[in-house]
């Protein structure tokens, strides 16, 4: 079962059902009606071109019990936004995890977002999955897959699940299917908490930064080698702003998990995407759109752990905190608060 | 002379003359042609309606010496943008000064903004004003005048100029020319660092939060109170950034020059614009208006000058790198530089 049919879930079912060791049920929200009439077309670069494409297990458009189907796994790819207006992940996923029996599989950003699935499901194994696929939607039902699709896998430990055994075989049997087309490199994530703190580095500094200015990853850094050749220029925005904030992401990784980030891997994060690219992380297109972002996830949690752990992070909690603002700002537009209405309500 | 005939500075010429003791020039740029041929046309809270206005002393178009007209103050009311396209302050101004005469009196915002009128101008008083005026310019040559001009006016110290009685009696020389419409309040400002500090306390927070999250000083407090309610958020944009970035500010202002902000202020500038107004600090309508934000003389000058005496500054070091990335986009739209070709030369 795929839950969260965008580009991610829906490449994720292709390539299952191509490796033709796995059948597949989507979930279906925005692109429902146009996939039910004309199924998925894709433009996959390593798939090639696909028409018309539906998965074996069909698609749903509510999230209703599917009956007695007994899911292997439940794939989760939506956005993560607990401080939004929809339901949790675990709220989407319950109606087709069978206890004790379906494992979870999180292929979603951020930190700690194992932890209310655990609380739910305190007898399922609950996966991590990190996904480094470029992959878009320009219409609903038209994929774009423009980046290839590389997935690592390991699992949260569930102390409701003493035998971790199991669980690192719930994870290796998934990689079995997901490997099977041969088109795609799908690995066993052998050291989750690394994995997760090093895409923060990333992701808790390029993303907010990126969606405050209004700036994809190439201008951040043009603008910084500006300011580093311009001898009246004393701060710029990589030496002042993004490797301290990595800087910090790394302290609170070593307090929290003992997992070390070296320098070296900062420095190669900043220049992780092709300065000639112009690359858009996602926060930075959600805020175009006006949609909520992933703030609690990708910040929210990390400031939470790393302060928690006694780690000083003013710079990510500034970078939180404005997210907080904009995310204010995205309820607002989606109706979901009257300014005028609270601001009578404070002024009284 | 009048330099900057934007609603600051077309307010100070009127208000000077309706006092029958001064003589304006103003100098135009954007509204000359419209002001030459019908005057500017003024809807004042404090002046009345005014139409076909021009000042007595008349109105230039560019910046060229004025002949043998010895001016007695030059007022500097432009935005003061350090690092972008235009002339300095020093430059403009340059025109209209008569070393060992003219008074220089700064209508703009930010700290250490007389260092380099003080070293183009060693032997003329410069004059700090601060003014809490609301005004702004719906179309050229329109003034509206919708809160109450107030302008408090001191001296920055000029080491060439021995004699601080000199200096002070051109400040209160100003201020009885201003205050001679009887309209508006003019005071002195016994003591300028605090004054400057203290405004910095709004200016260097919730100009560039706003701008970066596209929040007004309302929605921001809004956005905190909502999270300060909310047990499952952490964190909100007020005690975890705002009243941070305040407190460095409060700490850079104590070991810069020895200025006290009491806590109590602090609190009151955090709610200093009434929450049912939902007021736009200038460097947002900058920022939607794609213009150059003044962030050096209102960030840049602030961090170097608390960290050049020891304040660690994060939080407000942050928005001011963020502000650079702003500058660099501003620059870009400007047509001042061209990503693709950066890009190439630094992907080389």
């Amino acid at each position: 079962m795929i839950v969260g049919g965008g580009g991610v879930g829906t490449m994720a079912a292709y390539n299952l059902e191509a490796g033709g060791l796995a059948e597949t049920t989507m979930i279906l929200r925005s692109n429902y009606d146009v996939v039910s009439r004309q199924g998925f077309r894709i433009d996959s670069c390593q798939h090639g071109e696909i028409h018309a494409w539906k998965p074996r297990g069909g698609i749903l458009a509510h999230i209703d019990r599917t009956g007695s189907i007994k899911f292997d796994y439940v794939i989760c790819s939506t956005k993560n936004i607990p401080d939004g207006p929809g339901p949790t992940v675990a709220q989407l996923v319950k109606p087709y995890v069978t206890p004790g029996h379906t494992a979870i599989v999180l292929i979603q950003n951020g930190i700690n977002i194992e932890t209310p699935l655990i609380a739910a499901f305190p007898h399922n194994a609950v996966l991590s999955g990190i996904s480094l696929i470029g992959v878009i939607e320009p219409e609903p039902g038209h994929i774009v897959h423009n980046d290839a699709d590389k997935l690592m896998v390991g699992y949260f430990p569930n102390p409701g699940l003493p035998d971790h055994a199991t669980q690192e075989k719930a994870a290796r049997d998934f990689i079995r299917l997901y490997s099977a087309s041969a088109k795609v490199e799908a690995s066993y994530d052998a050291d989750v908490p690394w994995t997760r703190w090093r895409k923060l580095l990333y992701n808790a500094v390029y993303n907010p930064l990126s969606a405050l200015t209004d700036s994809d990853t190439s201008r951040l850094r043009l603008s910084a080698r500006q300011d580093q050749r311009d001898p009246s220029q004393s701060h710029n925005v990589l030496d002042h702003l993004i490797l301290p904030a990595m800087r910090e992401i790394q302290a609170a990784a070593r307090a929290v998990h003992q997992v070390e980030l070296p320098d070296a891997l900062l420095e190669s994060v900043v220049e992780a995407d092709s300065i000639a690219e112009f690359l858009l992380p996602s926060m930075q297109q959600d805020v175009q759109k006006g949609r909520f972002v992933e703030c609690e996830v990708i910040l929210g949690e990390t400031v939470r752990l790393g302060e928690g752990a006694g780690v000083q992070m003013p710079v990510v909690r500034t970078l939180y905190c404005m997210c907080r603002a904009v995310q204010f700002r995205a309820k607002e537009r989606a109706g979901l608060l009257d300014v005028k209405e609270l601001a009578a309500k404070y002024h009284e």
